[in-house]
Formats: C-alpha cells, structure tokens, sequence
C-alpha cells in the first residue's frame, strides 16, 4: 500500500493540487509506485493530509487524465502498467502552465447544413465555436497601430518560413503551453492546416505509407487521401489509437491527435504515447503527425503535455492552428518540423513562398506577445466551460439511454446509445424537431459503430439555445 | 497591294489608332489581308489618312505586338501567316479597355542577395518593385473601415474557393481588362500562385507530363519539380514556346506565359496561341497552363490579350495574381478553371479550405470595387514607364557591346553580349563595381545561352539610382 506521506508547501508557489499531482507523478516515474499499484483513496488521502477532498479529485483527475493512474470501478485508483521507457523531458510538468492554451482545430465548417433544406432552430455542431468573447476592439487596435506605422518593409515579401518574430512568439507559446521543445528554425507558418499538410506531403514525398485513427478528423482522412498515400485505418480504444498494430502494418507514418482525440475526445495516455514514439523509433523514416488541434479548452485539472513533449528521437511533426482559439477567418497555422524533415524542407521545398501576409502575421505577434491572447483563451475557457457543464446538466433525463463521453475538454460530447437504435434514426428525429445533430459516423473512415453515437458540440451556442434544444431532443428522443 | 481606304470617325468613342488597329486586324480575320501581304509604310498610310505618323505607328505596333503583323527590317510590315483556325472570341479586341491592368507575378524574391557578402550600392533585381506609389493611406482606411463594420460573420470561416463578393470582381476586373470569359464559379482564390499550382496538382492528379518554356519562371519549374511531374523542357524561338515540339512529345500539360514570358518579355503572336490551342484540343486530358503575370505593365500600345480569351474549347487554366501589381506581402492570387477542372475540383478538392483571410479578401474587394486597384495600376504604369525609358536611354552606349531586347513591357531588359564573353564574367564585373545583376542562366532550365544574356531589372530602383548604376556599369562592361 502506498506511503501517504507527502510533504505540502501551504505558502509555496505552487497549490496544493499541483504538489500531491507532482508528487505521485514523480513516484511512478521514478519507480517508487509500480504498475498496478493501489493508491489511498481520495477520502483517506485527504483525511490523512488535513485538506479538502476536491483538491485530491484534482489531483487524480490529472494524473488519470495523463495517464499515470486509472480509475477502476468500485475498486479505486491504480498505477497504469507504462511501455519502458523513453525518457520524459525532466522538468515537463513544471513548464507546463496553467494558462495552458492551444491552437485550434481546422474544422470543417458543416456546409452540407448551408444546402439544408430545412431550417434548423437549434445546430449542435462539433465545429461551432463563440465569436461573442473574440476581442474585435483590440484586434482592431492593433492592426490600426500596425498600419499606421507600416513602410513598404511590411508590404514586401518575407521569409518562406514565415517572419521570424511570430515564429519566436509561436516557439516560447508552444513550450511554455504545450512543453513543445522546438527553435523558430523548426517553425513553418502557413495558412491553415490543410496548407500545411500539403507542403509536408511535398517534404515527405510521395506514397508515403500513412496510419490514422478510425474515426478520426474526416477532413484529414480526405487530405491523405488526395495525396494519394495508401491509408491504413487503426482503430480507437479507451486510450487512443491501438499502437500495437503500427508494427504490423507496413506504414511509416502516424497521424494522431493525442491530447483531445476528435471526435471520441480520448486523451491519450503516457502508456500509449510511449508505445507510439518507441513504433517512431524503430524506423529512420517513421514519424508521427501530432495534431493538437483544440487541447486548449481543458475544463478540469492541469493542461495535457503534447507528444512532441516526450518525443526525444526528432519523431514528432506537430501541428497547431489558431483557426479554432482565435476565430476560423484568421488562416494560421503552425508546424514543427524535426531537424532530420527541416533539412528536407530547406532541400527541396524552401522555394514555396509562405501563404500568409505579413501584415497579418504581424497583428498575431503582436496580439500574442501582449498577452491579449492568452486572456482570450482564459475568458473562452470560461465561457465554454459554462456551456460544457449546462449541456452535460441538460444531458442527465438521457443517461438512461445513452452513455455520456468525451467530457471535460473540447467543444462537443458524445452521446452513445445503450440499444440498438440506428444513428440517422436519432438525426432524422432531432430535425423533424427542428435540431441538427451530427453523426459519429461522419468521421468514421472504416467499418460500423455497433452502437449510433451523436456528437452534440457546444461552442457556438448561447446557453438559452442549449436548454432549449435539449428541451427538444427529449422530445425527439426520449 | 493593301487598299488604304479606312473609314475613320474623329468623334466617335474610340481614338484614331485604335480604329486604324481595329480595321487592319479585322481584315486579317476575314482573310481580306493574307499571310505575307505587305503593308503600306507607315509614312504613306498616315499621309493618305492625313493623320500623324505616330498614329499609325501605335497601331502598327499593336498589331505587331500581337502577333498579327511582322515588321521585316528595310522592307516595312507584313501580315504574319496563321495556324488555322480557331475561331477567336469575335469582340474580344472592343472588351479589352484602355486600362488594361493585371495582376503581377509571384516572382521569387532574390534570396541569394540577402546572404551575399558584397554589399551592393546598386540591385537591378528583376523582381524588384516599387512600393513607393502605393496607396498605403487608402488601404489603411478600407481596411479600418472594414474592421469598424466588422461582424463576428467576418472572422467565420468561408467559402473553400473564395468570398463570392471577391471572386465576382476578379471575374470582372478579368473580362474587361484580360478578355477573360469565366463565371465567379470557376474562380479559386488562394495565397499565392504556388498554393494554387499545388492546389491544381491535386485536382490535375499526380504524374502529369508537362512541358515548359526555357527559359522560364523558375520557382515554377522547381514547383513542378516538387510535384514529381515528368517535364519536357521546350524552347523558345522569338514567338515564344515552340509549340511544333509539344505534338513530338507525349506531355498533356504545358506551361506558358503568352502576355509577357519572363525572362524572356516575348509576346506570343496571335498564330502561335492558336498552335497551343490547337494542340489542348487534340487530346481530352491536354491543358495549358496560362500564368499571366505582369501583363498589366504594358508601355506602349494597347494591352496583349489572354490566351484564355482566345480558348473556347475550355483548354486554358488561367493564374494571375495580386502580388506583383499591388504588393508582394499581399498574397492573393487566382486560377480560372475550365468546367470539366472544376468539376473534378469539386469531386476531389473541395475540403481545402480557402487560405486567405476573409478579412484580406474583404480590402481587396474594396480596393479593386471602388476603382483604387486602376488608378494604382494606371500611376504605376506610368512611373515604370518612366524607368523604362530612362533605362533604355542609358542603354544607348551598350548598343555596340549588346543586343537589348524585351523593351515596352514588364520591369526589366535583357543585354544579350555580341562577342562570347561569359555571363558570369559580366556579373563578377557589375560586382566589382558594386552593381548586382542577373543573369538569363538562372531561369535556364536545359541548355546553356550562345551568348551571354543579362537581366536588369528597373522596378525597384529610383531613377537617380537607375542612372549612376548604369554610370557603374559603363566602366565595368564597355
């Protein structure tokens, strides 16, 4: 049984939480907690140290979260067995703030609803997202500032990599928020994901064997695919996408997003990332795609580290936007290329001028390097936690029937039916109801979900809206 | 002998050289003026007119440029043979207004420059432009006034190829200043010509065999390259590509710039467009690739029209682009696709989101829409007309050392030596001398020039600059 013993620092800079996580995370890493270990339950734990029980919840919830830890009904907390061992970057934790923020995903919009006959009261898209808390004055402020100082330097062409600047401001935002270790060197801007993915295509070559997960980000699957590279589909488990079959498949290439899966919002644990970098590593040419599309919209505990975080073999592209925490009109994006696909890059691809205006990446410097940002960030966080925790209030009268997931992160739920109803039954309901509703099935690449899932996102939104068609899909379903 | 008998109106609403140019291409197209038919001189055209010679001279010029006539030194003009007969759009000359403009090329900034270790007092870049005669204070106030309306619709995302709004005045600005026949439906904005030749390859597919010019563009070339298109390089005589050599080869794609082919500045004649088109409609799968870069920077006479113009079996993609005409930080540009391309567009490509800003798109709309875009156009015409002038003025005393050639269009000339002296000699000199300038081997792709062949480029250079940079390289070359 474990040692209770942790030494708590009231008046240190760190809260209480932070330190019992830090803690427990050092004893496993270290070894001092081994797999399939029981810790104390969070009752005892927090008798036993004179503090709140939440703050213990907080703690487990993180560590759980991370992966360290899983929670087995009516049992408790145990230690999780871990693939030995790429070395973690040391101090990870410790860079890794609570301001977390990230990119956004790149997602589609719903354009099949635009050509929509009918007229929707209510649509719970996984992609809408609150432009209602988007600072306008101050991105007018600044872009107004910039123009007014603006010469002719501004209007010329810059660098193919983007302007040095942002690709500082993107490098010390991605490692203090995201424990991304990269230099400005590795950081390629372009406009928007799908850009990017292109250009790597162009670094990668072509036929580049290539595994996703199933489901998975439908507009990605589309891209490969236009590429051409031959796409072997690994299906999901409770932890991601099953590394195991990597070393089966003929495929040199991953793409994951491992800190909020979309759409089954699955956090990826340190377990199977380390199975998946240890895949990376046992190839010269193996990468991982990490796309962290939207992990900054984290409702509980501390921020999910990125892959690229533990990845100390240069496996790890990584690709961020801030299409999603800025607004989807402002086309950047950001990739992080490994030193070995940088030398590629600059070899055959440094001819391809960069896609974004300079004058546009110097408002996003400056709109982050103020810190107008990361406040941005924290008052979407709150405003879509609020929303996060009425629709999963709403959501109670369903649990009869359906099973809740994918809470606490992101902008959607999921809702899986307990019986054997079809899925367009439920989508065919919500609409004569007059709610649009989306399918799991939409980002489904291969195979049938035994059970119809409904993604019912909650980004864009009013918190009236949402009690409102609730209201009406119990109607429709209930 | 050519009957001179042109029924001229001095009030009607079009000017005397242009009637006089409208009447003489008409007789070629009816077949009134055969292949190889003289006309009467200038001198004695003008008399029988009783107008001024420079009058016909314009007209002559016109129909020279365009390929309809050929001026044979000491014998006076003769109407040139023609490929038969692609039936050309009938009023496409009356469409074309006086205020031609076009988007500029997305020319490669000259990145060796930067590194090099001279300094140079003097850059006669060819992609050098001049940002002084932009209109910074209207930009900053559409782009204010823009931001003061803005909506959270604004910072949404939008439609894959573009805002409608823009792309209906692309398709405008394009018919009457290009000849250009398209709806806004087969317009695809994208930041920069590079994003849209990967754009293209994806809907083109991979593999395609593609023949271009030599010279040419050559970050286009190495774009091709990156996509792993088999290339057939073709030569140029004075016509421009020679197109007897694309039904030798078994290529379905060719590369061409008609208006104004850089490096080169020749202006593919009327016969020879219609070999090329001639060739696309000999096989289903066969394009050509129009990028029409610069054509808006035309000195004398009137504007080139497109080759899409001259298309009407849906053969040509056009591409132009905003970088070259308004600033190369604004990265705009745009592929007209023909029906059967947009289709597979659709089919293939249409979840690669729009990469420009619908913030940007929103300015440009309103710059071009409310008519800055043509008088920025019309105020730098006239100062590049300025340079030009000036430039070939100091070029007089090079006349015994040099061939000059690609006068009356775009932002550069070329020297072409008459004796065998290396073109890198003539560089190390210029440098010497503290002058940068370029030479014709870099845009070779096969082959290697008879004779030295130099490029100077007078966009970005002051005129003061023009003329003691031209002193500097007197002493280095003559």
């Amino acid at each position: 049984m474990y040692d209770m013993t942790i030494q708590l620092h009231a008046d240190g800079d760190k809260c209480l939480y932070e330190q019992i996580y830090e803690h427990i995370r050092q004893e496993i890493k270290e070894g001092k907690l081994l797999a399939g270990e029981r810790l104390p339950s969070t009752r005892s734990l927090a008798e036993y140290l004179q503090i709140s029980r939440s703050t213990v919840d907080y703690a487990y919830a993180q560590l759980q979260s991370e992966g360290y830890i899983e929670a087995r009904p009516y049992r408790g907390y145990f230690v999780c067995p871990m693939e030995d061992l790429l070395q973690m970057e040391s101090n990870l934790g410790a860079s890794l703030q609570m301001n977390m923020c990230d990119a956004g995903a790149d997602l589609d919009e719903d354009k099949s609803s635009k050509k929509d006959a009918v007229n929707y009261l209510y649509d719970f898209s996984p992609n809408g997202i609150d432009m209602s808390g988007f600072p306008f004055g101050v991105w007018k402020r600044i872009t107004k500032n910039i123009l007014t100082d603006a010469n002719s330097e501004l209007f010329s062409q810059g660098e193919a990599q983007g302007d040095y600047d942002l690709r500082l401001t993107i490098t010390r935002y991605l490692h203090s928020s995201r424990g991304v270790n990269c230099t400005p060197d590795q950081v390629i801007i372009g406009a928007g994901n799908d850009y990017l993915l292109m250009l790597l295509e162009k670094i990668l070559g072509p036929q580049v064997k290539i595994a996703i997960e199933n489901p998975t980000y439908k507009r990605a699957y589309q891209i490969f695919q236009s590429f051409a590279y031959p796409i072997t589909t690994v299906d999901m488990d409770e932890n991601g996408m099953k590394a195991g079959r990597l070393e089966k498949e003929d495929v040199s290439l991953a793409y994951v997003m491992p800190s909020h899966q979309f759409p089954t919002g699955v956090v990826m644990p340190i377990g199977r990332r380390r199975e998946l970098l240890k895949w990376a590593n046992g190839g010269e040419e193996r990468y991982l795609i990490e796309d962290d599309y939207d992990s900054e919209f984290r409702y509980r505990g501390k921020p999910i580290p990125s892959l690229q975080a533990s990845d100390t073999h240069d496996k790890v592209i990584y690709i961020g936007t801030f299409s999603k925490a800025i607004a989807p009109a402002i086309r950047v994006s950001y990739m992080v290329l490994p030193e070995k696909l940088l030398a590629a890059y600059r070899r055959s691809c440094h001819f391809y001028s960069c896609t974004v205006s300079r004058i546009d990446q110097r408002i996003l410097n400056e709109f982050i390097s103020e810190g107008y940002f990361e406040r941005h960030l924290n008052k979407m966080r709150k405003i879509y936690r609020g929303k996060h925790d009425l629709l999963l209030e709403c959501l109670r009268p369903f649990e009869k029937k359906f099973t809740i997931s994918g809470e606490h992160a992101g902008l959607h739920l999921l809702l899986t039916a307990k019986d054997y109803t079809q899925e367009k039954t439920f989508i065919r309901a919500a609409a004569q109801n007059g709610v649009k509703v989306y399918g799991l099935s939409d980002s489904l690449v291969a195979g049938v979900p035994e059970n119809a899932t409904i993604l019912l996102g909650f980004g864009g939104l009013k918190n009236q809206e949402i009690i409102e068609g609730m209201n009406l899909l119990k109607k429709a379903w209930l």
